[in-house]
């Protein structure tokens, strides 16, 4: 891939909300994975295109691994900040690593990876495009 | 539509998940909404037919107005038991009405109702079709 | 309560998630209600005070009727606003109102009213303190 | 801990909700996370004690770790299985190790992988208590 999009980063914010904590008073591990996934969807519109033209080209990714580890519990109304970045990509795969802090204080809360494989409408893997790096 | 179906009821039971508590730790109030949406999807069950099978033949439902009324707080663990019926069907739309209770002291904690609307796959409204006891 | 306050009114603006979309490709029903959520976090904070602190100060707030009007669905990726103002408040409820636009098209895609109710830790409805606008 | 609940397996079926699957039909890969906390449920109540018992100790677990694989998507209205076990033990954690089948065709959909630690309310990690077959 472009080594652009090798060194590239997403950063995005998210104010945690209410329906997402538990009664314990975290935020609930399982809504860390649609962070992670709006973080890809981040890094891909910075490469100039969106997920959404991509389904229109029958260009779809599907998570096939993923892995977090959490060091600290978000709360209610926390600001976090997500850093995504891509680490590998293969001919089908991509992998990313992703880093959750609490905006006010840097604390590190969550990280996290997964591996994304290319896939078209009927499911069948297919090589990543061109454009996006690939040789597809 | 068929009286049968007119005067049929769906039972189903759900165990509160943890993931739908909030720091109250009260059941959060919009996942009320799908527990909804499985009962209409029992009760079109109980007429043979499957949700599955009437998208593959391009006859979707989308939900128009939905209204709930929140009487008492559903706890993590508790079981509860929803009543789903249909209480009137037009050309074109079907509105149903929600009782949940919880399952041990049978105290009524939430009511609903909503409108769906019958749809293609590209958005536009049709007829209820006749072997879902419509005209279409 | 304070004229001010019955008059304010707070816009926020949300991207729709691919989690919260279903196989028809819309964001499912059930996720407005988050969103209707964080409206009025966000009206509270216009204020003055964050919704984590009336808890710390054991004032709660508990959805007793929510109502949605569903008028054009809304897709991944589309840009949301969200106005979310206090339409009338009583001793013990406060009643809201919501409008969604699709930020790009100003179309409105649904609109919503819900009330609710100030309890304390125990779940015992309680006078809408004085800081609030209320008379406890 | 007791070797019976060492080798002691949960088993828990789904049926995959709408609100649950995302734009390509399949189930989306955060939701499998409730059902592992709803498998670690089931096995915690085989052993005579429910969580929420638990919580009114002031015994509580948090995720540290988990991961996922994904083999096969679910879609739509599909019956799952999944079994839960426990893999190891420690002083103050518990690992727990997840299937996930399609229960018509027997077909594996998803493993996974999770660490929980032994908390208190005020969120310090403490000793598994003995009635859990742990030394505290």
């Amino acid at each position: 891939m472009a080594d652009a999009a090798l060194h590239s980063e997403a950063r995005l914010t998210f104010r945690v909300r209410y329906v997402d904590c538990d009664p314990m008073g975290f935020m609930h591990h399982s809504h860390y994975l649609p962070m992670f996934e709006m973080g890809r969807t981040e890094l891909l519109r910075q490469t100039g295109i969106s997920y959404r033209e991509l389904e229109a080209r029958d260009v779809l990714f599907t998570v096939t691994k993923i892995a977090l580890n959490f060091k600290k519990p978000a709360h209610y109304d926390d600001e976090l900040e997500l850093l995504t970045r891509i680490v590998r990509q293969t001919h089908v795969r991509i992998e990313h690593a992703y880093e959750i802090y609490h905006a006010a204080t840097r604390q590190l809360l969550c990280t996290g990876e997964s591996t994304i494989a290319c896939i078209n409408k009927k499911g069948e893997v297919q090589a990543i495009p061109a454009f996006l790096g690939g040789q597809g």
